[in-house]
């Protein structure tokens, strides 16, 4: 089925306009139209190449909302006129010890990204949600409490889900000290996430300028980073630190400020750690970094769900599918709060 | 009091023989006749100021073995004529958060070592076990069961509870593969502590040459991490990685080795990670890496009793306190299988 998306044919080229195509259900299916697309930095690196493995054509989007419009003849959870989700997984082994605990993102085959995949079944390449539909196998796609704007609840399929996996992971709950480190997309929702999740939450920024927002959104303090007086007065304060900063940075100076016992959680950089870690920090107090990457379907789910009950969206700022170009400027200078959203009414309208 | 020791007057001179005072008992206190004590790695790094805080006159020694001579008049767990043992450690503040714990080695006021520390009460420079005796508050001093040999039981209190802790603490048990990188006299501890606690326990080492003593001191498996195809076969293979490496060295590889939820704990090195460490597989898989400094008072002296109920002991080679200078040297060049012991009745038949 041939399906309207914006994509791009190479790293240097602009998203422009492209036709796809779009498989017909397998009975496991379910047919999407989308209505909303999140912008993910991700999005971005692919586009661009930026890790190295990008393949053209490439239509980036893996924060989707949409409407179910067809079902295969085995799906059960789904039905025409749902409101549904899907994520930066399309599919995985289903067969091997991650996939069985629900951990589809750590599948030991490797699981299949919504978008710069290749089909488990037919070998063809996956297109992400910068379209007008897609079509997912039942166990990839999330249903969307009604209570949650779906516009606003599009960057929960990956911002959301990466920054609540780590915490519910770690067991973050009341009485712990979490520091969220860098406020985008993952930042905000990480604060959101470890207020509800009953936490005392303090926003760890390079500039005073973000301290009103931070506390708009749940922090309780704000430790600007760049006050040596404040970093003294932190030192082994945190039990947890959510690290969101999607580049290169220095891990060490936050490393003193969290706790005996107390883990770095990283969600946001892929790269070497430079300036190098210290072990010192580490081996002094037992301290622990500990990688995290977005989350399993059940706890998608489930976090979709604790969105509902507690009132969390994500801040989101809408622009048109055309618009995807100067939004993607704008991303790279950190100029959005806090996720651009595709209202892809905009792509049809064309 | 004055007493016999071996130490230096910098970090360019060998060690020599010279007179140290130890102080009058005060009533915690414990004066103890050393018969035994180990040669630590940091002892050669403290001697030579390789950390750049090191204060002369400096006589190195915390894995103390030794007879109690005579206690203060509220000491009540130790009696003379009793064996007991000192490691790292002889005071701590006793009141913080770790202290509470018997964690005193996190002491938030920072723990007092053996040597190279300053005494808590007058100031005065501590001096370690390369000498005849030494006073230590109760508190600090551990009983040493009978059934162990005491000359192997002294590098337990350092290279043993540095390996033994963070097993206790990540749960090692029957089910987990635990890999031990290098095999000195960590490495060779690690080996028999996990597969004590029950555990499937693995050597990983740069030379085959080290295969068939790792088999003998109880390793089930031996993992020669410069053979490609070895490495490869043992992707997402262990549970618990015990690094036991004391200089700078390439982490990465081994964190492939590492199954989803993995954890390399680091006890050896204290320095940058260089090259440094590559955050990809610690996201893509959740792995952590996790810091441990010997271990506290009460959970040393559990793991002297779980070597007397295991049998286990520390392999050793016997050394006369005149022979150190030479002992450092071939300490340098890892000639050692795997731990120097100091016979101190050589000391006092000078």
């Amino acid at each position: 089925m041939t399906t309207q998306a914006f994509g791009t044919h190479g790293a240097d080229q602009a998203l422009e306009a492209m036709t796809i195509q779009r498989r017909g259900l397998r009975p496991d299916d379910v047919a999407i139209d989308i209505d909303y697309c999140g912008v993910c930095h991700s999005d971005l690196h692919f586009a661009r190449n930026d890790w190295g493995f990008s393949i053209y054509p490439l239509v980036p989007g893996h924060e989707i909302i949409g409407t179910v419009r067809e079902v295969g003849e085995k799906v059960t959870g789904f039905k025409p006129g749902d409101r549904v989700g899907v994520g930066c997984l399309v599919d995985s082994c289903r067969d091997c010890g991650a996939c069985d605990d629900g951990l589809e993102q750590y599948c030991e085959k490797g699981a299949t990204g919504t978008y710069n995949g290749r089909d488990q079944h037919d070998g063809s390449l996956t297109f992400g949600g910068y379209s007008e539909s897609v079509v997912v196998s039942e166990r990839f796609v999330l249903s969307v409490p009604d209570s949650l704007d779906p516009a606003r609840a599009a960057p929960l399929l990956c911002a959301g889900i990466t920054t609540y996996s780590p915490l519910r992971h770690v067991k973050v709950g009341p009485g712990h000290k979490v520091g969220v480190i860098g406020m985008g997309g993952l930042g905000h929702m990480g604060i959101k996430f470890a207020r509800a999740m009953g936490a005392e939450v303090t926003l760890l920024t390079r500039s005073q300028a973000k301290a009103d927002e931070a506390l708009a959104q749940g922090a309780h303090h704000v430790l600007v980073t760049t006050d040596s007086e404040q970093m003294k007065a932190s030192a082994e304060h945190f039990d947890f630190l959510l690290n969101t900063v999607p580049v290169q940075h220095d891990l060490n100076p936050y490393m003193e400020t969290l706790k005996r016992d107390g883990t770095m959680i990283l969600v946001g950089q892929v790269d070497t750690v430079e300036p190098p870690l210290h072990t010192g920090p580490l081996l002094f107090r037992r301290r622990a970094i500990l990688g995290s990457l977005i989350g399993g379907l059940p706890e998608t789910q489930e976090m979709l769900d604790f969105c509902a009950e507690h009132g969390i969206e994500c801040d989101i700022e809408m622009i048109r599918m055309q618009d995807i170009n100067s939004a993607y400027e704008r991303l790279e200078k950190g100029d959005v709060k806090y996720r651009f959203v595709i209202d892809m009414a905009s792509l049809r309208a064309a």
